[in-house]
């Protein structure tokens, strides 16, 4: 069977995110003064075909511990959507 | 109080993903080759001062509409986190 895989994966929290705070200059501009603090991640949607979901997530996890993520600079979590 | 707010920016399904083809070409080189589609975006998530999760709600989608996303080559989703 085919399973849709979610991958996010976001900066650390404790690290600068420059990106981020470019774009929350921009939203202020627009007059959206209620937001607070941005952070730029990345999605990144998979088709696996698996026997199972918990396979499916497992190559997820791999896909995204092996190629996807830095995780020096970013974590990430692996979703069936 | 204060929401967090996630934005989910994906490319749209009728677009080709030249990224995400690249992507799955790495992904099949490292052996995973029950992996059929890939496709990236973005995920932004925002800390939101609002009085409802509503209220919250909507300003991440007026921030997706007005700046974040570009709605000729993407679509969004907003939700709560």
């Amino acid at each position: 069977m085919t399973y849709s895989v979610a991958i996010n994966i976001m900066p650390l929290k404790d690290l600068l995110d420059p990106q981020g705070k470019a774009v929350l200059g921009g939203l202020h501009n627009l007059g959206l003064n209620h937001i607070g603090d941005v952070r730029i991640g990345k999605r990144i949607t998979l088709q696996v075909d698996a026997e199972s979901e918990a396979a499916a997530l497992q190559a997820g996890e791999l896909a995204a511990s092996k190629l996807l993520a830095n995780q020096v600079m970013e974590s990430f979590e692996v979703s069936i959507i």
